[in-house]
C-alpha cells in the first residue's frame, strides 16, 4: 500500500476499449470514482452516513495525467488518499498502476461537500476531518 | 460562437444519468471528445488526414472544472478552440454551456502527436498549426 | 413516421464505437431506452405521472436482431411502438435505421409494472392502455 | 461450474448504475460480452487465431430475460457455454448469478462467422465446433 490509503485492483474489459484499441481517457475517471468509492467505504463514510451528517459530496475539479495506455486484460490497480481539507473542501490524490507496476495516470482532485436540500457548500464534517492522511 | 472556433449541441440522454440524477464526472469527458472530434473534423484533420501526416493525437493531460450538474434532456453546447501549439503538443481548451447559458464545465487539455509506428513523440505537423485561434 | 408512434435521430459519437470500429452490440440497448424515452414523454407518461399512477416500468424481456453495423457519425433513427397490453405487462416494438434507410437493429421488449413499493406486479394503468398503436 | 463451460466474476461498480439505483438493461450486454470473451480466451479462440482461421465473429441476435435487479457492489457471475453450431453461426447460452444464488439474467445469443474482408458468411471452423458443450 506505500504511501496510499486504499486500493482496488480491477481488469480492462472489452466493451471499455475504444477503437483506438485501448482504455479511453474518459472511461479512467469511471475507474478513479470506483477507487473513491471504496475509499469512503473503508472508512465508513457511504453515502447513507454522510446523509446523515447532512452532506452530499460533489466533484468540482479534476486534474489527471495520462502517462501510459491500458489494454483489454490489464489489471489496474486504483489507489487514493485523502490529502488535505479545507472549510468546505477536500482534496484527494489517485494513481493508476498497471500489472508491471507502470504508472498509467495520476490524478488530483478537489471535492466540496454540499448541503443535499440547499445544494449549498456546507462545512467539511469530522467523520472526512479524522481521515486525513497522515491523520492519527 | 463568440469566441471559439467551433461547437455542437447534444442532447442528455436517460442511460447517461448516474444514480444522483445528474450526469456523471466521467460522461463529460466523453462529450469534451465528440466535441473534439467535430473541431478535428471541422479543420479537415480526420484521422487519415493526421495518418497520412504520420501522427496519432493523444491526450496526455485534462483539467477540468464543474460549475453545475446537467440533468436528462437538458441541451448541452460544447465549444473548442485549440489555443497554442508547442514543438509536439496542443493545447486545446472546451467550455459546456447549458440551454439556459449557464456555465456547466469547462477544461483545458495537453495532446501530443505521436508516430504511430514508434509512439514516440514527433514535431506537431503544419496542417495543424494553422488552426490556431486567432491565426490567419 | 409511417407505421410507428414515434421517433428521435442520433449521431453516433466517437466513444460509442469500439475496438471493431462500430458501435457495440450493448449500446444499441441504450439508444432503444432514449427511443423508449421519448415515446413516454410523448404519451405524456413521464417516470412522475407513472409514480402517481402508482407505478414503475421495468424490462423483464428484449429481443434483438441485429441487421447491419452502425459506424461514427452515423444517424441513426430509433422508432417505437406499443404494440400490446396484457394485464401486467406491455409489449413494445423498435427499429434502428440508418441515414441511408437500411434496418441496422430490430427489437421487441417486455415490460412490466410494478408497485415501486412493494415491487409487485400491478395492472397497467389506463394512461398507458390508450397509447396502444391503432387505437382511438 | 456446474454445467456451464466458463465463468467470471465482477463487482458491479458505481457508475454502472443508473438513476433508479440499479445496473440498467444495457449494461448486462457488456457483462455478458465480459464472460463470452472470457469463454473464446479459455478455448484459445482468441481474436487473432479467429482471425487466422479468416473468420470475425458478429452477434446476430440476443434475446434476454430480467429476472432480479443488481445493485451497486453486488458480485455477479456470468457463466457461459456454446451449445450448438451450425454451418456458418453458433448458439450460444449465457447466465447471470448474484452473491446469493440467485438468477439474475439468461440469455441467448447467435453469432456468425464471417469473413472480415468480405464481411460474408463462412463456414464455423473445426476450432470452433469442437468447443461445443459436452463435446469430447
Amino acid at each position: 500500500m506505500d504511501d496510499w490509503q486504499c486500493q482496488i485492483t480491477i481488469q480492462v474489459r472489452s466493451t471499455e476499449i475504444d477503437v483506438n484499441g485501448h482504455v479511453n481517457n474518459a472511461k479512467y475517471l469511471e475507474y478513479l470514482e470506483w477507487g473513491r468509492e471504496e475509499w469512503f467505504e473503508q472508512n465508513r463514510l457511504d453515502y447513507d452516513v454522510l446523509k446523515r451528517e447532512g452532506i452530499v459530496t460533489v466533484v468540482v475539479h479534476i486534474s489527471a495525467n495520462y502517462h501510459r495506455e491500458a489494454v483489454q486484460n490489464d489489471r489496474l490497480t486504483i489507489k487514493s488518499r485523502l490529502v488535505s481539507v479545507g472549510n468546505t473542501s477536500l482534496t484527494m490524490e489517485q494513481l493508476i498502476v498497471n500489472q508491471r507496476g507502470d504508472k498509467v495516470l495520476d490524478a488530483s482532485l478537489v471535492i466540496v461537500t454540499t448541503n443535499p436540500d440547499t445544494h449549498r457548500k456546507t462545512r467539511v464534517p469530522d467523520v472526512i476531518r479524522k481521515c486525513i492522511h497522515g491523520a492519527g
